[in-house]
């Protein structure tokens, strides 16, 4: 994969949103599409857009638009949705549930190869193909399946140790949702990606007060 | 609640983020914390946090830096976290039931007050102090509880009915986990805040094969 130094992170955090809307057209079959009837499908304005793919080479033709499987090809290539990097899930209690029977993972470019907790009951329950390993297999799993990510959906109190464990385990990001601020634990080896589900709610709660303020 | 409609999305957004910070600052007893310390805590830049900061009024002082239960109770109340405006979760699924029993919606504005799902397997359970309702109560339900979010935990294909319906019912915002992207059914006078987890998942991907590429 090429690398992009210059292009901020704001830019490629926009890419997967692109490729989202892009797949929904090939799949309505749907050949190409001008910058400006994009914009009005993604809710971003068309020069956005425009100046989003110029960071990456361009892709579009002056009076011709987008071609939609061109650019799906192209996006997917910058995202690497074909690498099916190995993943595992820690903790299945309903959010890991919810992670391993809902995401895509094969789609986002990863695949899931297991799942782990530490409760007897969930234990050997069958999810999305994979079973619910103990967490006590960690290491050996680990070292025979080499998962390139781990999404922590465990209690905060756990993850500082669980994340140096899987750290020296090989792993190389975390899919953080614990509250747990993991970013700050590596010096940059580490690529972290943390949902944090209050600040999003916190978020909706200030712009709905600022609505019901100005109404 | 003053609104601030000078103030970008961008810096809004960041508030949680310094909330959250401060909460554990102050839950230490911490009295007192400089830009630079706070930086360095959150992984922003200093001069970041003042500019973010002086949108609202500032609330530093030279040399003094930030007194931690001041600013706490500042950003609390630009944020409404004070409100407990009623919400309800749509779907209770594994996220639906994971957002119930883990979210903390007090802290972040909100009160939860009911919880909904169509199968009958899961009507009548219980979770986070609420029992599972039936969907075929959401009508006469929000007529009496008026609830003003709901967070959509429902398969993609029945959101754009349902969320007309609760838009029907009253609800002014919704909080969106779904692939359905609701934000454009509205013409502004809907607060609509998306969980876009592929796209997170994608990102964590992107960041990880840019890290590949070059080590």
């Amino acid at each position: 994969m090429p690398s992009y130094p210059g292009v901020s992170q704001h830019v490629t955090r926009r890419l997967p949103r692109y490729y989202h809307h892009l797949t929904q057209l090939e799949r309505n079959g749907t050949e190409r599409i001008s910058s400006r009837e994009f914009a009005e499908m993604i809710g971003f304005t068309a020069s956005q857009i425009r100046q989003d793919l110029n960071c990456f080479g361009g892709f579009g033709q002056q009076g011709y638009g987008y071609n939609v499987t061109t650019l799906r090809a192209e996006i997917g290539r910058i995202l690497c949705v074909d690498k099916a990097h190995p993943a595992i899930i820690i903790g299945a209690g309903h959010l890991g549930f919810a992670l391993a029977s809902n995401m895509k993972f094969g789609y986002c470019g990863f695949r899931l190869v297991g799942i782990f907790d530490v409760s007897p009951e969930l234990i050997g329950q069958e999810v999305a193909g994979c079973t619910i390993r103990d967490a006590a297999q960690l290491k050996s799993f680990c070292l025979e399946h080499k998962p390139m990510i781990a999404a922590i959906c465990t209690p905060s109190r756990v993850v500082p140790e669980l994340v140096n464990t899987l750290a020296e385990l090989g792993l190389k990001g975390f899919w953080n949702f614990s509250q747990c601020d993991i970013s700050n634990f590596f010096s940059g080896d580490m690529v972290v990606e943390t949902v944090q589900l209050s600040d999003s709610l916190m978020n909706l709660g200030f712009n709905l007060n600022s609505k019901l303020e100005n109404t």
